[in-house]
């Protein structure tokens, strides 16, 4: 692989304390590698140059938190939703019966599919789940297709108590043979800890057998009321509890006295009409805020990072500045993946050559011009993939 | 011209209450205008033919309220409301001083930057106005400029009393000499009727002189607060209210028994940190609601009508079919243009060749998928932009 040069930049987020932001600056990508950050004017020299006319530039998106492993469609019932129809955790059953029907080539070609849509929009790293399977070998190969394509890939057979099954039963399955048959494919499992799906003392005995089998937790939590679902993250050493739409004051304490990024997922919340969740009081309180897409084709379907930038700014009370943070280190954090060599959500010499240009000169203007495609150009790996 | 035959529909919105929504549907587009509208099945030929493979179709989007002949930067402002500023009139004039000192040329190159930005994601009828200028030169000038690339103009002289200038000596320029300068360039006169800006009585008075000559109608009205901006536009016979963040029940009413569209701009109230205008309320009140950008640099800097339709349904109550029709009938009709030969905002023969091809099976997805760029394919006047 050759170096590239990128000048010209106009205003470089690094989300590096050292670093800082940018004004004048430029960047070299050798290989799939960061290898130098700095001003325009002392920019070394490289294969290939770039020139990005005073453009914004800023690390690529990492959405922490995706369900892309999945067939069928559910436009009829996000109709109904928005007819007054209220959300249901139920409505996976649909896609679990879709998704265990199609092909492995149906589900990969749908995964990339999606993957390259975000691409396109800016976003380079990805984590995806499984959790539409629900049978041991339906989940082993939503792991094994997830993990061919996705950079992160999580266990989450428990998703959802299958229908028709004893939750007891499933619940065996799920800690036992179904997280060992899994666990080589994942690096993280998750757990629906919300009424509907599980309770406390249920995800504590996924997240204990998941820490046995040496994968690192996240938990889905607090969803659609307050429940255990926080406290269980921050008690189990998750590295992630993601939604956080319903949280106690006591909630919101744990998590700034904790290492459990608050992974908030607006665009589901906005999509399913439940209220936004209160980021800008995480942030006051001193934890560490995440935002990520939920994508999924039931409670948010969309993989705009941007509209979920853009939503945190003019909705939830936080600055530009710390939405955009919250959406690529945030999400790296979230993933344990923001220090180190080849770190994402960073822009610093030996961090992943992932790298967002923007058609504006600053990253206000993904609030500012909110719904305006303003990805201009992005490179993951060191790849141009847009 | 060559004739186009769009075959492959897979959902067709005509608007149009005799084709209403088809299926698996064809059109031919002949010149600037719509030839024919039918099933795919008998379709006829045409020169030239583009499969669209079962891709939505609907109407170029209308946007009815812009503000775009304009030059200078507001980035800081809108930076400084997120951090929690209130938003105020004021602010407008910034944009004056930047504009005044803008050449032709380079009011000329913004306006055409950003038409071909809406054009990109499927608006090809756009309404803007003059407002930035307020010397009978300056408003002349933009009248001028915004005739040669707009669809519509209007005059808003009466924008706000420039800084230094008498309020009473003002609005006699508008009224008089300035009106009489601008009236030629423009169809429209529009008063922003508001507090820090011109109250009832004065209001009246733009709207009547500039109905007496030959002017159609428009005000801003409700943003900030409730006040008198609606009733006046109905008992004024105005074509359309815009902006009905603030209605009183009476509001409502007035707007459901007259033939006045109530545009509402929710991109400009979440970038003003508003509440949402009562979308749900007007419409089953049996008010004509459109859907508009109000793009300018001030308080709403986005041309994503997208934005607005995915808002509307996800926020405001609308249903994705009634978000849609606002977004293009509803601003055509706002504009008086929804029937008759050349008409926009519907596909029948005879309308405008405005066609918007969605990377989407339907409409459905601009809400289901929020932020996502869906806008696949777009003819304006029967010419590909996009
Ligand atoms: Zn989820
Ligand atoms: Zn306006």
């Amino acid at each position: 692989m050759t170096s590239i040069l990128i000048t010209g930049i106009g205003e470089l987020t690094t989300n590096d304390d050292e670093l800082g932001r940018l004004a004048s600056a430029a960047i070299v990508l050798d290989g799939d590698r960061v290898a130098w950050v700095g001003s325009a004017a002392s920019a070394p020299d490289a294969d290939e140059r770039v020139d990005v006319a005073g453009r914004a530039v800023l690390p690529g998106w990492v959405d922490s938190h995706t369900h892309l492993v999945f067939a069928g469609d559910r436009t009829a019932e996000f109709e109904a939703r928005m007819a007054g129809a209220a959300y249901q955790a139920g409505g996976i059953a649909v896609t679990v019966g879709a998704t265990r029907a199609a092909t492995d080539t149906e589900l990969a070609d749908g995964l990339r599919r999606h993957l390259a849509e975000a691409a396109a929009q800016g976003t380079t790293c990805v984590e995806t789940k499984t959790g539409y399977g629900l049978t041991v070998e339906d989940e082993v190969r939503a792991a094994r297709i997830a993990a061919e394509q996705a950079d992160e890939v999580t266990f989450l057979g428990a998703h959802l108590v299958p229908p028709g099954t004893d939750a007891r039963e499933y619940l065996d399955l799920v800690c036992g043979p179904m997280l060992v048959a899994v666990a080589p494919h994942v690096r993280w499992a998750d757990v629906f800890c919300e009424t509907g799906a599980f309770d406390e003392e249920q995800s504590r005995r996924v997240l204990r057998a998941a820490a046995d089998q040496g994968l690192g937790l996240r938990v889905h939590g607090n969803q659609l009321g307050r429940g255990p679902g926080v406290r269980l993250a921050v008690e189990e050493g998750a590295a992630s509890v993601d939604h956080c739409t319903h949280l106690a004051d006591s909630d919101i304490a744990a998590l700034a006295g904790s290492t459990t990024v608050a992974t908030l997922l607006p665009a589901c919340d906005l999509s399913t009409r439940q209220p936004l969740p209160p980021g800008r009081e995480l942030l006051d309180a001193g934890a560490t805020v995440a935002l990520a897409s939920n994508c999924n084709p039931g409670s948010s379907y969309t993989s705009s990072m941007a509209f979920c930038v853009a939503t945190a700014v003019l909705q939830m009370g936080l600055s530009v500045e710390e939405a955009v943070r919250a959406a690529t280190w945030g999400g790296a954090r979230a993933l344990r993946r923001e220090t180190g060599d080849g770190a994402v959500g960073v822009l610093r010499p030996g961090a992943r050559a992932d790298v967002h240009v923007l058609d504006a000169p600053s990253v206000t203007h993904l609030a500012y011009r909110p719904g305006v495609p303003l990805t201009h150009a992005v490179w993951r790996k060191g790849m141009r993939v847009r």
